[in-house]
């Protein structure tokens, strides 16, 4: 596909002067009606051959665009906050949020195509990079965002005249690197691979555009050109509400998932207090081998209101080293977390490898809380499902352990818990309006819960059902889970 | 002043558990009380001597407290990200929002002892240190913070008796490294540099409250009801306005500083067209040079709305690498950022080492349009003169470079400019209503700008007044002292 990047198309200095200024006002005003829509944000990917110009595309976009609702990143070798988390992490924070628009360059497809030429990476993880990369473009894709990517080319021997007319004049000679110069030794297999990748990641919701980049008028024109195309397209018709919408799972026509929970199981106290310090030494010690080998481990608690989320939740970090875990309580979003994909709050949260994080609620309020109170479109929710696996699949490949809890107890324990709560002066706190509430949405949640663990119990992230009824046995249940995952 | 925390006190079962529910209850109606009021963070600090409970305090709280409210953060040895920025980087972006508590152990108070007493820090470094901190903690509680400081000592027979009993337990074990029981040869020297820490941070605006930590049950109830006197005192009653006001800057009987600055100066294009390139040239070797000896750089860009802040930013930013540098444009604040102290936000987009950072308004909002508008408290604003030059003092002392720019214009020429603006379909979008009404008040902020210049421009950081009636002259100007401050 490159060679249609190679026709020599130029544009002359009398055109360029006739149309970029009605460009930059086109730009100008999408860009408003962006920000004033503030649905969505516009992404632009620079990649492409090196001396095509990508530098100088940032810059005339600061030029064209309004810079305070612009951000460029560039992304180098990880830092080691960066490294000590799955990939993508540095990725997603740095997602611009509705409303604006980012610029990346030096992105996610620079590892691949590097590793690929360089021989650093094997055919395999090369595929799996780019199976990854669709998944995450696609998901941003589905929740709103305008992904444009812009391809620069250069044929080889204007590569070769471009880098010399650099490297002859002073002011521009720091342009060219000694390495630049080896790659351009290997621009064959470059274009070979880029143009596989290019292929491979062409997908309909995020497409490439690839450019002609030789003349600098001719480039500037199509950059602008598909911008303005790319965003007066998606604010004159916005898609459907569903990109994708997910299939609704069936009906439960019989017994709920939840219906297997064992709620008899009891423990008494003295059982209990023997054997709570012998597993929370044992989960010590798991812990410890677990930072050793460098993985980290994500707990997530679910569970009806007053199920002892909680409670579980301490006799975990009571056995560990405070500086080794964090409990990242999911409440209501902020407006930075609102104007972002709804999984941009959790990755901002990532445990750093040899940590562990504890989620008081999480991810899964999506098909929870969001699909039965109706906080997000139908479509969104049964979209969660698959999301939802794949953003865990790319934990677990990154050495992070997914351990879900669901804390199971009935309708009539949950409504003597609620008494209690209320008639002791120090629980009282923990008992709202809105428990109350979601206590009459039963049957609903019940349904949640159970599409939840049918579709998201993974081999590698299961669920884990706790009868809680007994705390006691819900507690030491917790515990031996943990344990036993992490061995 | 550690002798009154080796009295050996005690508390016995009883007495704890008759106090310790109601303890209990009224943390948690304060914690609610803070949350609702949530016009200040609560900031535990953790620290003292090792074995005396810290780790186990922290999940105390995590207990006694709703945890969905409270952060622990623990701070190891810096990360390849805070080591690239000025050390209190990693403090500022740990803060609690208001309405929260943060606690903190291994905090800015661990580098100054642990680096005394291994006596990798010098004494002039180290009382240096104090009083970054002093400076630091008297800003959060300037801004309303509660901070509560609390040392757990325990005395050297005790600390040996402590690892003793934990090291015969098999549970507890790990607890106890060869790095505690080589601190514990050097006891006396950490406890003598410990007492002189905390008696020169111990400020009427953030003191210590040494706990004697021997006795698990009283240092539990001392810690409850230190929590519990503190913050029902500040929200019982809550300090005057202002905390401490700084002087009123006295008012201006003569001509303004902005009356000395030559906006005759012209440059025609052809000048113009002829520098620029060569002043781009030197500002980019500049930059590689400063990057290469691990420094940064900030520039600040204030000015009269449309006297050229953005066309001044560009000439800068083509200079240079897109890698390097970013613009960050300041506009109104996040929920996240309004939360915090007015110099977080600035924190947060601190440049690393190597990198540029180019702020299109600044911290400096704090004495402009909130004084003028009234969008902050009077003792705020006169208060952060001072604040402003601390905070720049740390980043100069840390390596940043810190170029600050006033871009000047009168009135009759912003007249002109601002319907230009409005005769310019591209240009349309950058006058907005504000702008005329900003425009009727120029008498207040000139006199604004005269004190933020006669307070604020210090040896290390002083401002550039730029006569901008002419662009090409105030881009060349930028550009001149830009370089001009990087050598």
């Amino acid at each position: 596909m490159f060679e249609t990047a190679e026709l020599g198309r130029t544009v002359t200095k009398e055109d360029y002067a006739a149309r970029e200024p009605r460009l930059r006002t086109e730009l100008l005003e999408l860009q408003t009606r962006l920000k004033a829509n503030a649905k969505f944000p516009l992404l632009i990917l620079i990649n492409g051959v090196d001396g095509a110009g990508k530098g100088e595309t940032v810059n005339l976009l600061h030029e064209w665009m309004d810079p305070r609702f612009l951000q460029a990143v560039a992304f180098g070798p990880p830092t080691d906050e960066e490294a000590a988390r799955p990939p993508f992490w540095r990725y997603w924070r740095a997602l611009a949020p509705r409303g604006r628009t980012g610029i990346y360059f030096g992105n996610w497809y620079t590892g691949p195509i590097v590793g690929r030429v360089e021989r650093h990476m094997k055919k395999g993880a090369f595929l799996s990079s780019l199976e990854r990369i669709r998944q995450f473009e696609q998901a941003l894709v589905d929740d709103g965002a305008l992904v444009v990517k812009l391809w620069f080319h250069l044929g080889k021997t204007q590569q070769a005249k471009v880098y010399k007319r650099l490297r002859e004049d002073k002011a521009t000679r720091w342009r060219v690197s000694s390495d630049d110069m080896r790659r351009h030794g290997q621009y064959d297999r470059y274009r070979a691979i880029s143009e596989e990748v290019v292929q491979e990641t062409s997908t309909p919701a995020a497409p490439w555009t690839v450019i002609e980049a030789a003349d600098r008028r001719y480039r500037e024109l199509a950059v602008g050109e598909t911008l303005v195309a790319a965003l007066s397209a998606r604010l004159d018709s916005p898609p459907p509400e569903a990109n994708r919408p997910g299939r609704s799972p069936p009906s439960i026509t019989g017994r709920s998932i939840l219906d297997t929970v064992d709620l008899a199981t009891t423990v008494s106290k003295e059982t209990y207090e023997r054997h709570l310090p012998t597993l929370q030494r044992s989960l010590h010690s798991e812990m410890v081998s677990v930072a050793k080998q460098g993985r980290s481990v994500a707990l997530v608690f679910e569970g009806w209101d007053a199920a002892g989320k909680g409670g579980a939740i301490r006799r975990v970090t009571e056995a560990l080293d405070a500086r080794d875990y964090r409990v990242i309580p999911i409440a209501a979003p902020t407006d930075e977390e609102r104007a972002q994909h709804y999984l941009w709050r959790f990755w901002r949260h990532m445990p750093a490898r040899g940590k562990l994080a504890i989620y008081d609620r999480s991810w899964y309020g999506r098909v929870l809380v969001e699909r039965v109170e109706g906080f997000c479109t139908d479509a969104a929710w049964q979209r969660a499902y698959s999301e939802i696996n794949e953003f865990e699949e790319e934990l677990t490949e990154n050495g992070v352990v997914v351990i879900k809890f669901w804390l199971h107890i009935d309708a009539a324990e949950q409504m003597r818990r609620f008494k209690e709560r209320e008639d002791t002066p120090f629980k009282r706190f923990k008992i709202t309006e809105e428990d109350w509430r979601n206590r009459e949405k039963w049957a609903s949640y019940e349904r949640a819960v159970h599409d939840m663990v049918d579709r998201t119990s993974t081999r590698d992230a299961p669920w884990h059902l706790v009868g809680a009824n007994d705390k006691y046995s819900a507690r030491l249940s917790v515990l031996r889970h943990v344990i036993e995952r992490l061995r």
